[in-house]
């Protein structure tokens, strides 16, 4: 007879601008139950937290209490692992002021341990605990959303660096002269091209500077979105296509530079661009072989995120739990 | 009474193209004895294997014997850490033609353990062993010489990635229009520019280009080389001030992209072009400062290698003996 665990379960947070989702996940990567509050009811981090902590308790209680808790996992913007703050995050009322212990609160009052890392390092937990990226030991998640995220594991520890801010791959320069304004405040970004916006924004500009034809022309400009790219592109939309060519070509061109710096077994994508399938990543892998270095050609998988897409940033946070549990109790 | 280690030394090899360089280091990093072998006397590795084994039975025998020996480390062009191996290197006789196991063949004869690595990480391993980086987790090592080599640690250890090959950061791209040719065969990348035949290139470039009077205008183009530069520079030439800052300008942008992935707390620099000081080092500063992600100013460190010149390879590569004897023994 196998004997159950004693703490069986993770709790998963995945703290947004709008929803604050809570999981609780079994070493298989299974949700047992799941809750959800606003995140942005409250005025301060106590209020919020108290508010988690009552829509917590009822699923805790459904898995059998706190008991059979191990950890809590939160993936949330401007998190800062080492510290186990939110540190001036533009989208939340309660942490765009100032430095919020949000892991120290939660471990207070739920008296687990807690860790907390932006989205995209709990994207590439999440994939080493219960997705593609099983056994791996390099390998490198990009999440292709609103903006460009990534999370960088190397000889199998996530890469947090000397701040805990390591692994902002969707800011590396790629374009050095008349690059397009970023969000950080400079030009030329990987993530002013290859996110959501920036795929957008080249739809935009090739409508503008070219005569290919396309069903997003009896679109207003200005209102065209990367899900109008991504259905015309669907339907065979030949302009919609050329914008993933060039999407594809620049993620490419940076996954070679990435790889100059770390050998990754694999590059893991994940986000609404992913959608696109083959008409994204055949872009990328074509690219990618045509700019690597010699040594590194053939080497690297090209692989999409193999979580559920509804659940994967709540499975993501959760593996950070798993992980914590074994720098603490080890 | 502090007992003295049973083995206090490791031997270190400095494989270049031309010299063999042996030392016997201990744990402080004093040379307790040094002998060399040329490295292309022989046509097999084995003939290379036996050279080096009499050359260093000598200097074993003058520290007590092979019993106080750790280990071997080697610091080699084309070496796999994984394999310990030297891989098709352009510039040895004995092994530019295939994979060449010369951990395997030192640790056969010595009786030790052995470990080998390319030079630019053995540097790496150098500079926390015993240099600048001692005590420091995460810092990326650039050596500046007849090419642009890297060593990356991140959480304590060099990063060798998924082949043994991580680590080539003076193969990014900096332009990718209208970049310059690269030994490599690709173009633009950042050795192109910030090696010794890169500002030598950059000299020639702005001598034809500008009309910035300079004592370099008195030698023949083509003969012209970093040294030259280094020498005018150092006589207050303005144009070779302007060389030191473009090379600094696009070496600072580059330790930029180099945060955003692995956010040191250090960027060390070893080799020929640091001799120029504050002349290089400056540009550098003043360009990453420019053009680092908000989350990263002030954060790291610009360092200059503090291993001494002439011995700091084989330094290197003993560092690495200390290495390997944890991985094996511990």
């Amino acid at each position: 007879m196998i004997s159950q665990p004693l703490k069986p379960y993770v709790i998963g947070l995945d703290l947004g601008g709008t929803n604050s989702v809570f999981g609780i996940v079994d070493s298989r990567g299974d949700i047992k139950a799941t809750t959800a509050i606003k995140t942005q009811g409250y005025l301060t981090v106590e209020e919020y937290v108290d508010a988690a902590f009552e829509a917590l308790q009822i699923i805790i209680d459904q898995v059998g209490g706190i008991d059979k808790i191990k950890a809590m996992g939160i993936g949330a913007p401007n998190a800062n692992y080492y510290k186990g703050t939110i540190e001036y995050a533009p989208n939340i009322v309660w942490a765009h002021e100032g430095i919020v212990p949000l892991a120290e609160l939660f471990k207070k009052r739920l008296g687990v341990p807690v860790a907390i890392t932006n989205d995209a390092n709990a994207a590439a937990i999440g994939e080493m605990t219960y997705g593609v990226a099983r056994g791996m030991k390099n390998f490198i998640m990009l999440t292709l959303g609103t903006g460009v995220g990534s999370g960088i594991v190397i000889n199998g520890q996530l890469v947090y660096g000397c701040d805990g801010f390591a692994g902002e791959l969707g800011h590396v320069i790629m374009r050095r002269e008349n690059g397009r304004s970023c969000g950080c405040g400079r030009t030329g970004c990987l993530e002013a091209y290859c996110s959501a916006t920036g795929v957008a924004r080249t739809a935009r500009e090739l409508l503008a500077t070219t005569n290919t034809p396309s069903s997003l022309r009896e679109l207003e400009p200005e209102k065209i979105t990367s899900l109008d790219v991504s259905i015309a592109a669907g339907q065979g939309d030949e302009l919609a296509k050329k914008v993933y060519d060039f999407t594809g070509e620049m993620l490419g061109e940076a996954c070679a530079d990435f790889a100059a710096f770390s050998s990754p077994e694999a590059f893991i994508f994940f986000g609404g661009l992913t959608k696109a399938g083959d008409l994204i990543m055949n872009p990328i892998k074509k690219s990618y072989d045509e700019h690597v270095l010699n040594i590194f050609k053939g080497k690297a998988q090209f692989l999409v995120s193999g979580l559920d897409g509804s659940s994967a940033a709540v499975l993501g946070a959760s593996a950070i739990g798993w992980d914590i549990q074994d720098d603490v109790n080890a």
